[in-house]
């Protein structure tokens, strides 16, 4: 019952199996193999447009290389308060861009609300030199919450990227469970709703390290060769990168692993609703459960061998929980088994 | 006849499968599970001593982090003229140390001339701001020109490095092809001799992708670990870098590969020394092998399929080489075949 | 009728005239010559310790550089909201600081809310590499709201940092106008109240561009030589900072300067507190006075050659301005005439 | 008999002066007040041509933001060997580039080789992630070494950076003392040339603290803005700077004291070549004269008052020396007389 996050899991057989198999015989270093070739050529195939696609170790690195394309002096990037770049990664992406500033932006279910980040990119008057200048706007999806941006809500923080022609970045840690999520292509949820830079995870869907940043306007390419090997993210035997993406999407698995994740969360997350003693906080919609439980129950659990972990209270929940309850995180991924979810219901 | 770079090879069979033995089940992420700990504890030993280890992805980020981890405004490492961090990282340990310099430091054959060290560290007096301040020197074992320092010439190094108050950092990317060269133990090559950081490379010897900073003063472990991140270099799934290691270490396998690449390295030399048209540029002392070599020669060995390098002539040889010559670089590996060094001595 | 800000006066003239009295003559450069030294000594006096200081230009530059002294990786900086490193120096901190982090601390009237800086804190767990690690607290005396901190408040402060082994940061401004509203010594504001770095501004209170940094504890002034030359603040003819500093110094001008200027603004508020139509938002304890005010009467004002600017409400404020008045904020110096602030009272 | 340098002299009275002048009254503060702008156009005249001019504190601060604005990742800037940012900027220009690296490159008498440059550069091919890219070349006007580029030279090396696409930035911290030496106008000795940055010095000849970045291509000034407040460097009260420059440009009293400076070194030249005991290293151009002295001569000069250093011989010098002489340094200014150069004269 380890519901802890889905990067608690190791990689997926066929994965696995891949890497083995591409163990010997020499190719060319640091991406210039047929097999990076030929995975940056599914890159393309899979948007359905010429994109650049840079292997990376790291969804930090990811996103930090993908937020540094788009610095500029006093830079400031705009994004969920709860978003992974902002709470999660130790000031990389400042780190990367030399000293930008991420700008919290609220919102409810992991979010950004319109509004505010419309009004949070106007506290930056164009040229005012003081208060710094807006630099990219960044979106999660899914979301840190387990919630998904409708493509209608990726087009509307789009329009305000455009109008304040920012480039918008999405953090793509868990790209497939809000693509089957959704049930849209790639291209829909990225650059025809308006993404311009995009983090592709497949570490958390079942690679061992296998991320990648995708340009979606392949004239930058040539900066982010140089961006990613200074910053010590450009592999020697980068075909361990490519074999693992190689399996990953071989028949489509990623699209099967990530809707195995999401329907386990889902069945999860029924089984919570209808529990006596717990509730959902709000819809599951990819692979992440946040539930109010009680404590007792939460411990109980934990003594029987779940892991899983209790999770800050969003202002918007506040008042709403009772005094022997708490808000709780539950991660499931392509090696949950329903077992294990009904296991974890039956006790709750 | 793959003699490019012992990155060209793929992955030892016994770290393949470990890897794939190691990918179900769950384990804690970021570095704590018990595998990962588990091979800590095995770097302990290998070294005899305390000491902090930090798994990372490459050698770049581990030679950036070793060297960031003594940063100083307005620093100065002192290397090699022809160092792989100052020829070959795209200014990532600058980047790291937010900007010190790189002073490169003269010496035959990729070793620095301890003289010369003396001297460039004089050139920035103590306390006088103009010029910078010295932060580190930095050594790689085995050299970029495939020759080992002796113990002897580690300490007079490190001597110098002491007394000018100076952390003395190993790029080890071929540590183990230079310890099984000299015959001694981890603990005497690095701070029984007086050094202070490791880069400890598994990658070039038959890893995927598994290279650890070393700290032999584990004090210093607390900043490392915020360094690491903010590089985005701690991996979520860590436990692929640390069975990587596991197999390394089983049975000393890392160093019979080493050796075995260090024989091949001799193979050829041997049958170098012995052509009449190619002879060596100086001993090969390590998995390495530098070559005076016609060009003709050269071309046609590459056009039956042999793939190597040309080199710049270092000043020490300018002159020595005939007008048709050049001097190229062979590097063998843990997956070099006899065969095929045989076969390339033969046409050479 | 100016109160846009103190620093849109020029110098005063005793300070302009001693510029002229040193510019003949030969001197050694860079902050070595007798007059830097004199000055250097001044400071001890005033502070009644041995204490390192650093001319430089700016205001900016030297709470950046004072920050930047206490720089960790994936550093966090707690600071006010509305504190003018987090809100107008274009991202300066965390450029010093290399890619360090704002931790805004919500407080009524521009002070730090105690109980808040310590929740804060508290979100960044000793070793917890994810979201950082607390670096530094820095406060403004006087703050940008125009109040003081007395020295019970920068005590309570200066506890929390010290309990979480923080350094505290005093970004001074307006240093003398916040001692000579406190009525106390300038060792009393600062190192006996636990203040570890300082950045006493000149500027505003008549000086050209006369700032520096105070370290009181000097074992650390080795470090800020590199930092500040690295920074290219440090001026080659440095004599011209020390000279406005020892005419500022002379007579104790400075006290005489920044009580002017808090009598023009208790000036200014006593009548604007008695006026009909405008009312003060907060006592003014310092050089500035906030206003709220009709709309239609600030026009009127400004129509008569009145510069001032409205401000941002603060939450504390909403709800309690009626639909045709703002906040404006009015600032007073060392060069404001009793008869503008009489002319500007008379017609509000 | 002051001869250590251009900067231990202080302001000339007009400037001091017109510092005074400018004391008192209220002006919009930031480089917005009608003196900065008066005085930006008067660049615009000066140059003949669209300008973007930038007011900064120190010549390291113009010459790091000047070529900060060219920056790449994985930048290499290419510099004489003994250009002030490669020996005497502690890592400034470095750490505003985010760790870009200074390239140096020999010639004689301080003057970039072209050949040299050229083979610079082209160890970096395009595209080629490993070494890093070209990012900038920078050249001194006047040398370090007293020397001067001619327009020839100039476009020469212009030629070569605008090949490699690289912008051309000249470090003018004697700009004044050049330009009156080749008697050519600031647009010829600059964009007419090839110049695309210049660092405009006033603080060597004349101001105490009035340096400028100029901006050939205006459209580019808008980063520049940003930078320069990032940087710590936009000043508060900026119109002491400008009125600095106003009084330097008024009835070209800048070329008046540049042509002073250089005058004076010609005679100290000429007395040093008419001496019996000391020559003359190579010919003066600007405002410093090198001179190969017998030791006890110059140690005889210092003891009767004399201040000047002994500098590191360059290697096209070494073995001109006899035994008992040295290389020595000696600046003159604005502010030298005659009678010291004649007193220096007799002595040696």
């Amino acid at each position: 019952m380890i519901f802890a996050s889905d990067n608690w899991a190791g990689a997926h057989p066929a994965i696995a199996e891949n890497l083995a198999a591409h163990a010997s015989g020499y190719v060319s270093a640091y991406g210039m193999s047929e097999l990076d070739r030929k995975l940056e050529r599914r890159f393309l195939e899979i948007f359905e447009k010429e994109v650049a696609v840079f292997f990376v170790g790291t969804g930090t690195a990811a996103n930090s290389l993908a937020l540094a394309s788009a610095n500029r002096p006093g830079g400031v990037v705009f994004c969920h308060r709860e978003a992974h770049v902002h709470v999660d990664e130790c000031g990389a992406p400042e780190f990367f861009s030399h000293g930008a500033r991420l700008c919290p932006v609220d919102g409810e279910r992991g979010k950004m609300d319109a509004a505010r980040l419309e009004a949070e990119i106007r506290r930056f008057p164009p040229g005012f030199v003081h208060g710094g200048q807006p630099m990219a706007v960044t979106m999660t999806q899914a979301t840190e919450s387990g919630t998904i941006y409708s493509l209608d809500e990726i087009e509307t923080i789009a329009a305000i990227a455009q109008a304040h022609n920012l480039p918008l970045h999405m953090d793509g840690a868990r790209f497939a469970n809000a693509l089957v999520g959704l049930g849209v292509t790639p291209a829909e949820m990225t650059w025809k709703s308006g993404i311009d830079l995009l983090s592709f995870g497949g570490t958390k869907n079942g690679c061992w390290c296998a991320e990648a940043v995708v340009l979606f306007d392949p004239a930058k390419a040539l900066e982010m060769h140089f961006l990613r090997k200074r910053a010590a993210q450009l592999f020697s035997k980068s075909r361990f990168v490519a074999a693992q993406f190689e399996a990953y999407f071989a028949g489509d698995l990623w699209l099967d692993l990530a809707r195995h994740a999401n329907a386990m969360a889902a069945r999860l997350a029924a089984g919570i609703a209808a529990s006596e003693s717990s509730r959902l906080a709000w819809d599951a919609e990819a692979n992440e459960v946040f539930a109010i439980m009680k404590r007792e129950v939460a411990t109980g659990l934990q003594r029987q061998g779940a892991v899983f972990y209790d999770w800050h209270v969003p202002h918007h929940l506040a008042g709403s929980l009772a005094e022997d309850e708490d808000l709780y995180r539950l991660v499931t991924s392509f090696a949950t088994k329903s077992e294990d979810v009904d296991r974890f219901v039956a006790a709750c």
